[in-house]
């Protein structure tokens, strides 16, 4: 194994002392990189690049050669696991991600099979071994999936929604065909994040997109707890080293206490979030990753410099935080003030370690 | 004038016993009501509807025919405002509101005037005055008006939006522009709420249905400050009864110690927030409205009458709690279990108020 050269992202997440603050991008291998939509337009389309292993490197690398990030993460699609269960993943150009099939009823979520990961989705392994290995040590590679909660939404809507009724209805109406749903899916997340880990991620994200969208107790019951179950399952040592998960649900900031219980060695806020006060609140139980809001990066490279700033004295001095914007870069964003963003963290948050 | 038969939605506001809790439905003039769909038909369009003072009124009291509701909310649009500064709203089949016009320089905030409501608008104040005289004292009237930051993203973007960047690059790179922006669309704001109030309305609510797309800074300065001015500038007494101040932040939960020294009478919460939380966050300074998923009108009337329980049970006993969805009511809802979600706060709520 390469001696990883640049370890300031894990040990942040374990809340053991840094020189600065590491950062890195949700969706930074994205559409605001030239590079990247030419690797893409060669790829043909967005599936051509997941299902690439050399390809799904390239990308992933683009943005470590322009910028001093501290983390790589695998460049894949939250809704492979649905896919591997046969639902049929499709995009339609201009729309979101869409599926053939969809759950509907009972029996459909008792047909389901818990995903073998080598079997079913050897490329995402494949693409996470070439991605380790050409990283060569430079930073800690990070695998990822979608939540249940999350995967759950696209099976049963069909696509994207705005206000998940239909998944609603479903945790309303049949709550225990839904726990049983969410269930087949959190065993699926397991294999499917362990594998990634057998094959070289250094550390897992769970992404929630669409917890925020509930209830309190309907995010309990139906996100976290699927999510906490996750958490249990996971190798959480590797190569000698501690696997640290990250839990980030967009729009979760209300429940950050519950969150914290999950047993993640993370956070992720959206933007939402003072996280001054969310540090308050989950005292050194988590570290925290977060939270600038991604439309900043339209602002002035001055004006971005000032919000990492508040950010970063927010936040305050001592380890446990990884620096990230509150959700993905946007395609519009000049990667020029993606620089400035990411040199801003380096620059400045170097007296919060000292 | 006519004796108010029904001041329970009142009273619950200015934090006065009640003998149940008072309940109405964001939107409960809408889409999912087959009448209201009759005399849309006859208008032609939607801004037909708001326009004519008596189809509004009709389409207002519908609901109040099928359910037991303790306040009526004057049909109109949100974005009424903007369309009387010249931007020209329209309606596009399946799509949401747009503007031909829209505002991207310092030179157009410049120009914009603050809008005179009896010149600009008349027929809602022809609306609100012939709905009171048309209720004639069943139930309290709520008027209402978009919140600054809200009026903004429409204006700004040009419609509806998912991220807000071009109104979020508006606030990060001229917040002086910004500034004045909001300044003018409070001082149109304080115009149009006291003039409905002076054709009738007996409570007024802001619905600030993007302020939760804000970091908890730039909500402060440029959605809950803006807010807080126009409460300071409304007419807080009218025919010898105090005119209460709703505060609706979509989103806002994290922030509701903010929100309630904006010197509203009560805050608005969506779904997302525990009421009984919230009541413990807020005490005694506000009363709160809210809230239960939409989505939860899709599941089976049983189901709807447990969510009802539950959020009862969550604030407690005694008065200040109006009970309402946490968002509008959407079509696709059966008319029948809003009528089973309305009766369901009539007969559970009497037990927290001996």
């Amino acid at each position: 194994m390469t001696v990883l050269k640049n370890d300031r992202f894990l040990r942040a997440l374990m809340r053991q002392p840094v020189d600065q603050t590491p950062v890195w991008m949700m969706r930074q291998a994205g559409r605001y990189l030239p590079e990247y939509r030419a690797t893409r337009a060669q790829a043909g389309d967005f599936m051509g690049l997941c299902t690439n292993p050399e390809r799904a490197c390239e990308v992933t690398l683009q943005p470590l050669e322009r910028y001093p990030l501290d983390a790589a993460i695998l460049f894949s699609d939250i809704l492979t696991i649905p896919d591997a269960m046969g639902l049929g993943l499709y995009f339609e150009t201009g729309e979101g991600p869409k599926f053939k099939k969809t759950i509907s009823t009972a029996a459909d979520i008792e047909k389901l099979e818990v995903i073998k990961p080598l079997q079913d989705l050897p490329y995402v392994m494949d693409a996470v071994s070439t991605i380790r290995r050409e990283l060569s040590g430079r930073v800690p590679l990070i695998g990822f999936s979608g939540s249940p909660w999350t995967l759950a939404t696209y099976m049963v809507e069909g696509g994207s929604s705005k206000d998940f009724q239909k998944t609603k209805a479903l945790i309303y109406n049949h709550p225990e065909a839904a726990a049983q749903l969410m269930d087949k899916l959190a065993d699926s997340v397991i294999a499917y994040l362990n594998a990634q880990i057998d094959a070289g991620a250094q550390a897992v994200q769970i992404f929630d997109s669409w917890g925020g969208a509930l209830s309190h107790d309907a995010y309990k019951s139906f996100s976290l707890a699927p999510m906490a179950k996750i958490v249990k399952g996971l190798k959480r040592e590797n190569e000698g080293r501690k696997v640290p998960v990250i839990l980030f649900t967009k729009g979760g900031g209300q429940w950050l206490e519950a969150m914290a219980d999950a047993g993640a060695d993370c956070l992720g806020l959206d933007w939402t979030t003072d996280i001054g006060q969310a540090r308050a609140r989950v005292g050194d139980k988590v570290a925290l990753q977060g939270n600038m809001d991604p439309s900043i990066l339209y602002a002035s490279p001055d004006r971005i410099r000032e919000e990492v700033a508040r950010i970063l004295a927010s936040y305050g001095a001592g380890t446990g935080h990884v620096f990230n914007l509150g959700h993905g870069i946007t395609p519009g964003v000049d990667p020029e003030h993606a620089g400035a963003f990411i040199r801003a963290v380096g620059e400045l948050s170097a007296q919060y370690h000292k």
